[in-house]
């Protein structure tokens, strides 16, 4: 087994270079490969041998080396970062590394984080980070599987523990390569299929996804908390799934209400339809929004998930809203899909004598759909169930295998 | 070589038996071994082998099985991360363990952060986590080098995606520990010196740093946006240090002011003055506090560091009260140290033309300081210069040099 393993480096090695060199030394002493690319936006740096230069790659392609040095950092970082990121796709594409790390403070972080973006899941990505332990991380992270270790500690010079971590980030990502390298290519012998989840709607979810495995399919669920949403659209437009059982859309709330929290931004529920995947959507959830800033939601009820106010109900006008957006993504379907209505609520919490219960505000919701969707290849069915029961998780799930097994049977 | 390393599994096993199985088999399979941490609050899992069953252990101390599990899950978490933090912390204390990994969502996050919370720098510490795209997951990260790895999809079954992302996250463990068991243990052969640092007296920290280095002191910066300095008090509080050059304060506004981001939490400045060490503090930054919160300081100078509001000006008010709490902490000094006042400017901004510019209020701060202090072992110095500026940097590295080897002198 050639356990052998590459891994890109992405650095800024003007102003970190014995950090860089302390990280390339404790990659190779790991019998590992190091590619160097140098993100830096100023001086050339001699000392440490580099495989890509941005600045110099740019600066050859300005037919001038000082061009891009001696435009200003604001200017200058897009194009270092593109440069960057057609190397490492370029690498990738030819199987010419196993593994990327970055290390960096805030700019660092964003650079690396770029670079990175359109390396696909199971591709080991890791950045030593000084915001490790910052809330706006997560915008580094967004919907990929990225590695961040925090790096506690200025990374300005060597220090004992600075050393440690960067040690562990450098068996990290050579692990993880190595790891990831072995696990053989997976034969697809079961067909995909989608799923959004929340924790009001898991009981229904469940049910459902152990019907669908019980089928013979493979299934991936997604919380509905935003980013899981977008993930999901993402990897369906990489044609990952077979089939989506939608049966969670808070985000379609959080999006049409512009909520900045759980907000999965544009495109959420386009990617099956523009797909044409066979799809099965169910409003479960949609009794609520997720959200940290109550203020403008202060005439709402709201709801405490865990001990502090998590969630407000969304009432007829949201929901005029909410279902006006699906009307419109749904009348654009192209292969046969459906849409099941549970009546008697949407989520665990939307039921006689819980908070959430508000068949008034549900109502406007299942009439705007109902009357509104045009499209005769979208099956609309209200079925007089909560999302939770039994019978109607049974029935998504039998109606997605039903539409996955037509659209088999026509080609 | 002995490379091989045993990695301790901390899961809900009740929950995620085939996830879980999934990633001890990972493990396993790069020639590592596992001891499985039962954390479960409910049913014992008897398909998987487990090594330490916390609910069997913590009924066995009750001298009944049931009485834990039929707690509920809030009396009974707190428990279950008790005894599983205790087998950890005994697993580690006698080398039996060389990482550690956790998996959940946001229950399994939690568990797995608190039972790792005492581990040192340097020692692998990875969890999986589905909130790995969230901005919570830096509250569970806080002061820790966490290696954090983003599911994307739900931790509910095993599939494709689940299965790269847990084969990663096995590399990765194993790699770090293996990686940082090799890393030789670090002969202390210099004196080690804590310094804070902030974008905006970066001139004169690296310059005082520099020179700290060229005296044969190995320098440690932690940047001043909260995580940075209450990290810093923690390695202080266990003898990381030999000295400390305090030479950026702006979290002490943060704490006495009560602003949420960027504050150290209660203690800041404590460590050393209780320590009794070495201890050299400047009012670096103090012209300043960050937040992403401006409502309440509408009435301030407002400054943006990069494309949006970043920081608010403290007035005359808020210097007092730091200066204050400042003088509190000093009065208690109980070996020799040293407070240096930049006259002519607090940082980069706070000078003549510059956004930050208020010497009447720092002058507030001075006098306050000044005034205030009445420890004779704290010697107070009006400099005639920036913070930033060599002199004064200079000074800073020197005086701190100087309280060190008299320090060492007396024993």
């Amino acid at each position: 087994m050639n356990n052998f393993v590459n891994i890109a480096v992405i650095g800024t090695l003007d102003t970190k270079p014995d950090e860089f060199q302390y990280l390339r030394e404790s990659i190779e002493s790991l019998n590992a490969g190091c590619l160097i690319i140098d993100v830096s936006m100023r001086t050339m740096q001699e000392a440490m041998k580099v495989d890509y230069s941005c600045i110099e790659l740019l600066g050859h392609s300005y037919n001038s080396n000082e061009n891009i040095r001696n435009m200003d950092r604001k200017t200058a970082m897009p194009q270092v970062i593109n440069c960057a990121r057609t190397i490492v796709n370029n690498l990738y594409n030819t199987g010419k590394i196993d593994g990327i790390i970055g290390m960096g403070g805030s700019g660092g972080t964003t650079i690396s984080a770029e670079v990175m973006r359109d390396l696909p899941i199971g591709f080991p990505k890791v950045i030593v980070s000084t915001l490790g332990g910052a809330t706006r991380i997560a915008d580094y992270v967004g919907i990929k599987d990225m590695l961040i270790i925090n790096s506690v500690v200025d990374i300005a010079g060597i220090n004992t523990l600075l050393k440690r971590v960067i040690c562990e980030a450098a068996g990290a990502v050579v692990g993880a390569a190595r790891s990831s390298k072995e696990l053989q290519v997976e034969q697809k012998t079961k067909k995909r299929i989608a799923m959004t989840m929340y924790g009001l709607t898991t009981k229904g979810v469940v049910i459902a996804r152990k019907h669908l495995e019980s089928l013979g399919y493979e299934v991936t669920t997604f919380h509905a908390t935003g980013q899981g949403g977008k993930a999901m659209e993402s990897l369906i437009r990489q044609d990952f799934f077979d089939g989506i059982l939608d049966m969670t859309l808070p985000e379609v709330n959080s999006y049409v209400l512009d909520v900045e929290y759980s907000n999965p931004g544009e495109g959420r529920l386009y990617g099956a339809i523009e797909k044409g995947l066979p799809c099965v959507l169910c409003p479960g959830a949609m009794d609520m929004v997720s959200t940290n800033n109550f203020l403008q939601y202060s005439d709402r009820v709201i709801y405490s998930h865990s001990n502090k106010p998590s969630h407000f109900r969304t009432n007829a006008e949201d929901l005029y809203k909410s279902g006006t957006y699906m009307v419109q993504v749904l009348n654009k379907a192209k292969v046969n899909c459906a849409l099941l209505l549970p009546i008697k609520g949407l989520s665990e919490v939307d039921a006689p004598g819980k908070p959430m219960y508000n068949p008034q505000a549900n109502k406007v919701l299942f009439d705007t759909l109902q009357n509104g969707i045009s499209n005769p290849l979208v099956r609309v069915e209200a079925i007089n169930c909560s999302v939770n029961d039994k019978e109607f998780a049974l029935k998504a799930a039998n109606c997605l295998d039903s539409l996955i097994k037509a659209s088999t049977d026509q080609y």
